[in-house]
């Protein structure tokens, strides 16, 4: 007698859900049924959201922030940002952190990581030639680098200063220690990234 | 300026991932941009097999269990099982716990519930006429009420044996008291179901 278990559909289900971060095996057993207990509504829904995204959302190619296929990236298109001061962020999602916080108005340049030599994550796996390459062409004044206060963003915001020294018409910053050192951008609240950004520290 | 917000794509990928069991809005970010950020082949199998679970898998005519389209029923369609003794449970994934537990090989009836004034479930909500329609036709000696042990599976499986009491070649019994009081079938482990499978006790 073959051992009862879910039929094949959900059993694939479980498994791709399994992937999702914070999401175990129970979860993911606990969330399939749920799915399916609520009818195909839902599980279409979900499965149409999820191919949009999927095949319409992509990287800017100026800033690498999140880009919705045929729309250009939000920030590169708004008329109504400040022109001259570039913020140097690890992740597309740190450009939402920064915009709620309100401190910053101007354009962001997302160098997708940051170096990390056990991660096998070096200077050039950086989006670092397409950020010299806009403050070669734009009109910056002030280059911000809102890194990670890890010994991997200050690694990386040591090398960026480094290689910015020479630019002249722009300053090099970076965020004030009011983001809890040792974390990411993620762990600060909106307040902590406002005082970080009002209290930014020269580096040259 | 408008504010920054994630393209509508990942936006509406969130949306749906907040409603499930266990997702909270900040897990629902975290999942939406780790999958955008792992590319279309992720994004495209989950969503295939939300859409192919959602349209194939349905519920047996029979017993209630998960069934896919154009497949019987595993249960109803397996022919070593014990054809005289029925397990009458309140969730499809009941049948899996159980399976696991190995002590029962008969054949299953999910009632879709348990009767629950509070929640507005009667015994008419409940596959009830379903399973005496089953009852009469087959050759069932034996029907074991595997629900919850608290006070709506109490209720429910009172009111059982009270409505089968008319059937005189059936057997009516409950689970031992091996499952924890309070809690369902879930909070069992699988050894705990053996126990009470095996120690179940006459109701009529």
């Amino acid at each position: 007698m073959a051992a009862i278990d879910y039929p094949a559909p959900i059993k694939a289900l479980i498994a791709n859900l399994k992937q999702l971060p914070g999401v175990g095996p129970k979860s993911a057993e606990r969330i399939a049924v749920w799915l399916i207990q609520h009818g195909r509504e839902l599980t279409g829904s979900l499965s149409s959201a999820l191919s949009v995204a999927g095949e319409t959302v992509g990287e800017c190619e100026v800033c690498g922030f999140f880009s919705s296929a045929g729309v250009e990236c939000q920030i590169c298109e708004s008329p109504g940002r400040e022109e001259d001061s570039l913020c140097v962020i690890e992740h597309p999602t740190d450009v939402l952190l920064l915009e709620r916080s309100g401190a910053f108005k101007g354009h962001y340049h997302v160098l997708r990581g940051k170096i990390s030599p056990l991660d096998n994550v070096g200077p050039d796996d950086l989006r670092i030639a397409e950020l010299l390459d806009r403050l070669k062409k734009g009109n910056f004044k002030e280059a911000i680098l809102a890194l990670s206060a890890d010994v991997e963003g200050e690694a990386t915001a040591n090398y960026l200063a480094d290689v910015l020294s020479d630019f002249d018409g722009v300053a090099v910053t970076r965020l004030a220690h009011g983001i809890s050192v040792g974390g990411g951008l993620e762990s600060a609240d909106e307040l902590t990234l406002l005082r970080a950004l009002e209290g930014r520290i020269g580096m040259k």
